[in-house]
């Protein structure tokens, strides 16, 4: 396996809510993505879920608060708690869930898993 | 549970290779640490070992090859891989490993595991 490079990925794709996987960590997918606007309401019962911001701003709404972190701050959903991200101007996140989790919780509507 | 800025938790202490958990995910701990100098070298048997470089550089040595992480760049030991991270100077690093492992391979060496 090769270094990582996290901004050079996210230079290799412009959609947003699109998690691409850029390395494999203990059956868990570490992915860029890109976002912009308001992601879904949903949850994961199973597992917790990671947020670093890399550029921009984000907010983890949650049902009972919110959260907004700037580049260089991270955050973990627990497992089971309903979220949304926002963000107002595109941002750009690492993630890490187990691999094949569903990013919107629903394995319909859950964007495909890209490697890149 | 509160968002992580991960520069406000580096300002928290100056020892190098003491990697201080700043959040848990999924059993796992999610480390800042201070590292200079050379460490031992060592494997984890049973886990990955998930670098991300937030300041600085360092190279991570394996027995067939070096990979150099500047800022922004990660990289996954993969578990079994013999290894040891050098830094010439100062740097900054996010780790990333299941709650208990021994930062050197070996829990009569290893550093304690703290939280900040």
């Amino acid at each position: 396996m090769d270094k990582i490079n996290l901004a050079e990925k996210l230079t290799g794709f412009s959609d947003h809510w699109s998690p691409h996987t850029v390395a494999s960590y203990n059956d868990h997918d570490v992915m860029v993505v890109k976002v912009e606007g308001e992601f879904k309401w949903h949850s994961h019962p199973d597992t917790d879920d990671f947020f670093l911001v890399l550029q921009g701003e984000v907010d983890i709404e949650m049902r009972d608060r919110t959260v907004t972190l700037r580049a260089g701050e991270m955050f973990v959903v627990p497992k089971g708690v309903e979220h949304r991200p926002v963000a107002r101007q595109e941002a750009h996140l690492l993630l890490i869930e187990p691999r094949g989790t569903p990013n919107t919780g629903d394995p319909e509507t859950a964007a495909a898993r890209v490697s890149i």
